[in-house]
């Protein structure tokens, strides 16, 4: 018995070491899995997942650990608007719900994507506080979106400043969120920016939207982007955004 | 000592259960983070490395194997209009040295990032196949810039298209290069662009940059972005670039 025993133990040592071994290597993993996601202030060597999907489970729209004390003072400034009305905070769901309405546009040309290859829109595809980092409210009365962006280090152009490109897919998408929400699902068929200071990565910008004019299916838009204390004008824009027939959308 | 065997078989069915346990619950989540990685045509549910950084040593203008056959064929079209001297192949290691220039430059209110912190340009912070894939040619005795364009599922606007913005930022890229390639550094003044038909995600598109006029440091460029056979033209564009004191800009 006692030898069963010595024998059983012995196994069972020998089970705990593989066992053990089997776990360091897996928790090795893990955490080798773990530290490419960490983020640092800059996480200039994370070269872990960068990409967040169609979740309809989270609202990306509300305060992450990476908005700056800007960003969140900006955030709070508008979510009191919202109290009397007058102001509309647009939640991650809201503009889900008009991604996936847009899902049902057929376009020659376009092959669907399959639901579960779905990935989000561009500015929804990077990790927490890499990418586009957003919140919009919506001012029915007079037609005008307010869109509150802190741009993170992925969409750099020159070194330490925005691209041109991040700025005006900013503009871009709030502006036609603002023409959807005014007459209908849109697409953009001219955007005309003018860039009048660089925006510094990180910096907290604010995107005002409104729109100017409405002729039968055609939106005419204009729209800024000032710095958070409102003194600094970075870029201007003019567009025209156009109705589209949901029942047979040509490309 | 049978029935030490007997508990020694016991204990060790139950290790060997606890071990099965463990073991497959290690493997499905080290199988979920593999197939959370894995490549299908469209790597949806891949939520793996998206970011490539800053690196002198790989030239990601070189097909590689997301590259559809039409890019392939038009690369290897244009790598042969190269062999008179008429146009040149602008290799990523020459943007990466405009990059780096570019980092001398000194802006106010511009914190400069460290080395280790400095990533890529917007339009390389993707994997492949996921993002912008793409390469560029140079025409200078035309003023010419031809960049061919492959855009990935994660610069979706409208499901199954490319968005806007990912469109503008790979014009104003192609065109600033080949503004700075004319006069030296320049920044986009503004640009103004028209979307005739939006492009399809995945499609091969081939921009192309002009300049029009140069005025002292104000140069004045046209663009247009059409499919690969060039049979339909997607959009159009017109935009002014300011060439840039190197020596003292200013935000």
């Amino acid at each position: 018995m006692r030898e069963g025993l010595r024998a059983t133990l012995a196994v069972s040592a020998g089970f705990w070491c593989a066992l053990g071994e089997m776990l360091r290597s897996c928790a090795a993993r893990l955490r080798m899995l773990g530290a490419l996601r960490k983020d640092e202030h800059w996480p200039a060597r994370n070269l872990g997942p960068a990409l967040r999907w169609f979740s309809s489970e989270k609202d990306f729209c509300l305060p992450n650990p990476s908005w700056s004390e800007d960003l969140r003072h900006l955030f709070h400034q508008f979510m009191k608007k919202c109290e009397d009305g007058s102001w509309t905070y647009i939640s991650e769901k809201e503009m889900l719900d008009l991604q996936k309405k847009a899902s049902e546009l057929s376009f020659q040309n376009v092959k669907p994507m399959k639901k579960k290859q779905f990935p989000s829109t561009l500015t929804r595809n990077f990790q927490e506080g890499l990418g586009f980092e957003y919140a919009m409210f919506y001012n029915k009365d007079e037609r005008r979106i307010v869109c509150l962006f802190q741009g993170g280090p992925l969409l750099q152009g020159f070194p330490g400043l925005l691209h041109g490109g991040a700025i005006v897919t900013m503009v871009d998408y709030s502006i036609s969120i603002l023409s959807t929400k005014t007459i209908g699902f849109t697409m953009t068929a001219y955007i005309n920016i003018t860039y009048k200071r660089p925006i510094p990565i990180g910096s907290v910008v604010v995107i005002n939207g409104q729109v100017d004019k409405i002729e039968e299916r055609k939106v005419f838009l204009s729209s800024s982007v000032h710095s958070a204390d409102e003194k600094t004008l970075y870029s201007e824009a003019t567009s025209l955004f156009v109705q589209l027939n949901l029942e047979k959308s040509e490309t």
